[in-house]
């Protein structure tokens, strides 16, 4: 689809509120409750309220999500439609709702994860699953993970699309997972 | 400068080497080979062999870098250039080089850092120092936190820019950081 990625002064239509020191964050705040966000934002925006679960679907780009997609979070999830200070991780605004990382990977699984690693924690996933859907309230089901694809047998991959295939029937019966590790909150 | 951030067909001039199903690093691989990236790529390309220092100046978006500099790394350190399989981490194609990452935040120290993370490892900064800088080969520097200058008084700021000021001088001093943690390479 092509979405815009970069965070621009064009994703406020009409005046600033401080135009004399622009600051991304705080004018799409303001941009946001006054209905004076840029149109595909407000379009994106509508699809994720009307969501009980968001599938984030890609290939892992250096660790993360491809820039498009980090476009998406960063225009998108904006202060008072996502969260609010206060009014984040538990309390944020699209909790209720659930969010998977989908994703595939250029290496093997062990350039990825640490011997024992679970599936809940995960240093590189932290940004995305801790930082960015658990802040904004979301509750996150385990990350779907097929690693390198690329390398694999045709046998493989075709067992990868099976068990997420088999996965999505009965992902609505999933606990969510802990992403962010315990001593986060200070417990 | 309005960096286009998407990775799309369009970074390839020419034809493609497998035009049946297309992998964007298979074929930025290629024409980084063939010298057919398009030329906004190969601009930045030149610049970052030519330095012997990179600095990644940015406001910290979702615990990450905002979506126009991820789209940098997406498109400027392909393989080939910033490194090749195998040729990655110590072996990367940019080693003698340093980078490092200075970035301002929204929220205060607390949010970001476990207590008794040392400035040399902390999670968030995991994909961008371990995940990229790293495996491109750079030596990284200890990164420049400038925490929530929106919420700190005009002397706060002040000594902030003065700190940054100050360690400028005297940059080329400072020994790289591990910013992989032990585990990763087995030890």
């Amino acid at each position: 689809m092509g979405f815009e990625p970069r965070a621009t002064r064009s994703d406020i239509t009409g005046a600033l509120s401080s135009p004399e020191s622009f600051n991304y964050g705080v004018e799409a705040h303001e941009a946001f409750k006054r209905r004076a966000l840029a149109s595909d934002i407000l379009a994106e925006q509508r699809k994720v309220q009307e969501a009980d679960l968001v599938i984030f679907q890609f290939p892992l780009y250096w660790f993360s999500v491809p820039a498009i997609m980090k476009g998406w979070m960063d225009r998108v999830l904006c202060q008072g439609f996502a969260f609010d200070i206060p009014g984040f991780y538990d309390s944020g605004f699209l909790k209720g709702k659930l969010a998977l990382l989908s994703l595939t990977t250029g290496g093997v699984a062990s350039m990825y994860t640490k011997a024992g690693d679970s599936g809940d924690f995960r240093y590189f996933l932290w940004p995305l699953q801790h930082g960015t859907l658990h802040f904004c309230g979301f509750k996150v089901l385990a990350p779907q993970i097929s690693f390198a694809p690329e390398y694999s047998s045709e046998e493989e991959r075709k067992s990868m699309v099976a068990s997420w295939t088999q996965r999505l029937k009965s992902l609505w019966t999933e606990e969510p997972i802990q992403c962010s590790p315990s001593w986060y909150f200070g417990q």
